[in-house]
């Protein structure tokens, strides 16, 4: 992945979504920056990093979608604010996932504790996230406080759920579904809540939900069908740390050898190709990615439904993110 | 430590502080167990066992000793959730900087890494801090937000110098005293205020910060003094992780064998009891102690300064807060 303005998808989304969206997201990338600020050399050598790699920006850019072109400059700064909020929860949460994996690599770059050590990883994701919640503080209404802080709620709670499932092969799809709401959903639909509040009236947060849903379940096929230099990381990393995953679950179903298999058993990455290639080969992977499309495709109803309400540019603009997640994968 | 009520010095505070206290710290009890619902069985299990496992409630109680007697009931819930929000970002931290110490017991229970492992305990750590501002969103003002974000920050930034600053023993005065009101001043600070916007007029940060810079300097020095059975750790745990602490700091000063010694040569806890025998006879302990009872003494002026706006019942309870930070350690 790479920064916001280079990727062609972005571009044609940042047409779509009117001439407002450009500078509103060079706005965001302002307060991020300026979010590891006041914290001296050390944030600069490793929060700031997290932060200036990049990534799609694709939860600013929802909260800003959503929103419409603001009719007034508070409400821009408004907004602005919000999505870069959205942007430092995501932030915080990788910078402490890549604690619990050892990450050595993201988004191309060295991680925080790759560079700087555990102990300097989890203050950095912690501060990140204080001052997610500062910035939305700088606003008199409460309302985006709670929003995002129940979406953090729910990442945690993703993350408790997964390792409290990890190695047992029999996690139900339900379970698995669950997990893909609280750890990703929730915080998809907290953007487009806090777009919504503003120049936006149309309650988008069911739209928000479904792309986070399809988002998760995408990107744990991708785990499974590689390669490597597509995803950065080899195939089955999921299957090497517990995390049972859809393809996995599907093809159980399928596959009476798979069934029987204990997860705690793989443990090469050799061995992880191997189970890998043989989940690929019950057709598990077309079904999850046929299961991602149907929310996709729900997304994109609630979005038709509300089309009127919307307006054409905001409405194109959304149905191209719904549009860019699938194409992200396919 | 125990349970709030079980102290002798929290019981005669609740007496000082009025017959609201009590009443007003059972519904943050309350909060805070709360605060641990609807995560199911997992939560119940981690998190929630560091927030019941008790400690003192410094915090919470300051935020209600210093707003005092609430007039209003709107009011008096306000505080119960403030100091509730207060405790949930202390546990936060605990919890996480259990998982990057490794710790098995805090307050005589297993710690939450002990018990569920370190991914367990970074999502318990950040769902505590995600709950502590949802407990804040649901007041229509964005202050107190604004305040314990601050305050995180400060927390996180203390916790990053004090990883940067590690094994060096030429830290200095400043740069320690710069992380004690980061990673302890700060929340303290917070407290304060955090009562002050409510029924209380007066002002009473810098009290709080005094009172936070003198609990973190006694509780380095009781890293370095023991015994174990009143800290329930070994001495010298500092050193064995490489916080260089004012008592060492102090020591070098007074001991030239102390200022060449490498403290990446401590790497048993026989030689960490060594060194702490060496600083303790430079006289170190002693001028440590010093500082902080300097600190408490400017606590008390301030509260001194300002006995007719709080009121009999308020400063003398807050005095017996300043007269407890130094009891504990004495």
């Amino acid at each position: 992945m790479t920064g916001a303005g280079s990727n062609p998808d972005t571009a044609q989304l940042l047409q779509a979504g009117g001439a407002h969206i450009p500078s509103a997201l060079a706005a965001v990338e302002q307060l991020l920056a300026e979010a590891g600020l006041g914290s001296g050399a050390i944030l600069e050598g490793h929060a700031r990093a997290t932060i200036s790699a990049g990534g799609k920006r694709l939860r600013p850019l929802l909260v800003l979608l959503v929103a419409g072109r603001p009719d007034r400059e508070a409400t821009a700064r408004r907004l602005e604010r919000a999505a870069a909020a959205v942007e430092l929860i995501h932030s915080a949460t990788l910078v402490h996932d890549d604690v619990l994996d050892g990450a050595v690599l993201r988004r191309g770059q060295p991680t925080v504790v790759a560079r700087g050590g555990r102990e300097m990883a989890t203050a950095a994701g912690d501060l990140l996230f204080a001052r997610a919640f500062a910035l939305l503080a700088e606003d008199s209404d409460p309302a985006p406080v709670r929003t995002l802080s129940e979406a953090c709620s729910g990442l945690a709670l993703g993350e408790l759920l997964q390792r409290a499932d990890a190695w047992d092969p029999t996690v139900t799809l339900e379970r698995y579904l669950l997990r893909c709401e609280l750890k990703t959903a929730r915080l998809f639909e907290a953007a487009c809540r806090l777009g919504s509040g503003g120049a936006g009236d149309v309650d988008l947060t069911g739209f928000g939900r479904d792309i986070g849903l399809a988002f998760q379940v995408l990107d744990d096929v991708l785990d499974v069908s590689g390669p490597a230099e597509r995803t950065g990381k080899q195939p089955g990393t999921d299957l090497l740390d517990g995390t049972i995953t859809l393809p996995f679950i599907l093809a159980r179903e399928r596959d009476a050898q798979l069934a029987q298999l204990d997860p705690r058993e793989i443990t090469t990455a050799a061995q992880a190709q191997e189970v890998c290639e043989r989940i690929a080969a019950t057709g598990a992977l077309d079904a999850a990615r046929e299961r991602a499309l149907g929310f996709v495709h729900r997304a994109q109803q609630l979005l038709g439904a509300r089309a009127e309400q919307l307006g054409a540019e905001r409405h194109d603009a959304l149905a191209l993110v719904a549009d860019g997640v699938v194409r992200r994968y396919s």
